[in-house]
């Protein structure tokens, strides 16, 4: 009696699709996962075909973070929720002043989606990986009957290591300290709500999905100890971002609107599809919090960087026992940025 | 102007649902993450508000691990998707050898959810982390629109810590070693099925889903850098573990039917079920294989832990180029343990 070794013949990636028993524990779970995962992040902890990875030690203080990825389309200009779900996952990581080092990925998915779907979202999430350098080092599939699901979903989780001289945190925003942004707002939500709304512009809208702990690393060599806190603005945009942190800080916010950067077709796609840029989600900005006197040399340092060179000074941290973040607006007015009570825009990560 | 400070009024946890708005990334969302998960969960880590938690540094190598939960029902003999995603995820640590240490969690549910339910799940996760003592330390919250999920799905991550003199990999099983296994085989599984089926038995089969981390403690401390290899055989059961062991070590198994431990009911509701208990997912249950000279010895640590009180030795690892798992049947026959090929129970963790 002979019997050939398994996992031999190629999943059929073209024309296939995902089936319940993909997600069996058996052989057509293992070569699923051999053929499309390992294929696409490529690395000896995956390799070794254990459900843990064992990693080397890491020398500091360990941060650890995980998000959910259900956006939709999966598919989007700038990007897709593969390389979305490495992005937003090291932001948090790095938001937090520490360096990613490990992700893990856990995957479910519908019944009947396309290999050929599939396989491009884990070469996305493995180019991000290796363009970031954080390994994905451990991960799960499961498969959920057809219309118990909306194609996949994925969740990553990710590790990383602080530097001792670093402790962010959103309760540190102090009265005085200067408020920074890395860049133009909007992006990532208005690129999303773009493709569902089939809208055309002149100039295409990309989602600013990226990693930022390259910036952050220079942010901190230039700034260090002066930095209080930082926060990447996702859902809820930086109106949220802002709120958060006055409420955790018990400080109010007073921000300049001509000084926050909104790309001119960000503003023009927002007024169309009735929406606010400081409402919308961005998935590689963030928001700084740091002493005054620290603020220009930060600047500087983020507008250094290729991911900060559109960065600004929007304004300043006050005392406010109702924690309002009040906006100076264009024409000598103002304006209390409130928490958003309602959805406006679901599924944008 | 006054404005009352957010997050004040309780949410209607008896009557209320999950909406879009719960992961908005604005104050219901802050809400429902304060009176459901940060009240379940409890500690100084979540209260934080960050995007991700601090930890003290790990003295040793890192073992990282992620597993997404999709089971059906929520709610089951023995547990519920809330402690099974906790005890799966501290057990993929375990079988590393590694003692978990930390855990996140990603919520992804469906609108129109109760919160009664996500409060129950909540609830019992929160129970199963202080239990074991492996603290849940960030998390995140998805909603997707009624019929794109299936009540809840929830993807946990963990770190654990590496003791030095382990190393523990699923190609290190070596002709002569033996193998053994923690208890019965096949509980969770039945349990699962008998709740969908509806089927009632005289004497309730119960999940045996629990942590393992402390039994593999005992397992360390007795019988050390003797242990090549740990599985906790989930899904496709003690079937898929060994055949993976198997392939990835290319050796084969020599195991005898009469020494795997399986419960009379668990037999019974198999057979009217067509099913086989030797590919039925447990959630609490591990193979182990060590040099045989070491397994006396670590058959009676297993045994003096109130998890592997019935642990039994069931066979040996052989050299075989086909790297099959055969096995002697009670009446002195044999049969080829082959991999299971299609789905038998989709959805059981």
């Amino acid at each position: 009696m002979n019997r050939a070794k398994p996992i031999r013949r190629k999943l059929d990636i073209k024309n296939g699709r995902v089936e319940l028993s993909h997600g069996s524990g058996g052989r057509a779970m293992a070569q699923l996962i051999n053929d499309i995962f390992h294929a696409a992040f490529d690395n000896d902890w995956l390799r070794s075909n254990n459900d843990q990875a064992s990693l080397d030690a890491l020398p500091g203080r360990l941060v650890m973070t995980t998000d959910g990825y259900v956006v939709s389309p999966l598919f989007f200009p700038g990007g897709d929720i593969g390389s979305l779900s490495v992005h937003g996952t090291i932001n948090d990581i790095a938001m937090g002043g520490a360096t990613p080092k490990y992700l893990s990925a856990s995957f479910i998915i519908e019944e009947g989606f396309p290999f050929a779907d599939l396989e491009r979202i884990a070469q996305s999430m493995g180019e991000a990986s290796r363009a970031a350098g954080v390994p994905i080092v451990t991960g799960d599939t499961k498969v959920v009957e057809r219309g118990k699901a909306d194609g996949v979903f994925i969740s990553t989780a990710g590790v990383g290591v602080l530097p001792e001289e670093i402790s962010l945190s959103s309760d540190k925003a102090r009265p005085g300290d200067a408020v920074l942004v890395s860049g133009s707002m909007g992006d990532h939500g208005v690129a999303i709500m773009s493709r569902r709304e089939n809208l055309q512009f002149d100039v295409e809208i990309l989602s600013d999905s990226a990693p930022l702990h390259g910036l952050v690393a220079d942010m901190i060599a230039a700034a260090g100890g002066s930095l209080r806190v930082m926060r990447d603005p996702t859902r809820g945009g930086l109106a949220a971002a802002l709120n958060e942190i006055a409420l955790q800080s018990d400080v109010g916010f007073a921000i300049e609107e001509a000084l926050i950067p909104v790309k001119p077709q960000v503003a023009a796609a927002c007024e169309f599809l009735g929406l606010d840029p400081l409402y919308v989600a961005n998935e590689g900005k963030l928001v700084a919090i740091c002493e005054a006197q620290a603020a220009e040399t930060l600047l500087a340092a983020m507008r250094a960087h290729p991911l900060g060179k559109n960065a600004s000074m929007i304004g300043h941290v006050v005392e406010d026992e109702n924690n309002f973040v009040e906006m100076k607006t264009g024409f000598g007015g103002g304006r209390i940025v409130d928490w958003l009570s309602g959805e406006q825009l679901p599924r944008i990560c």
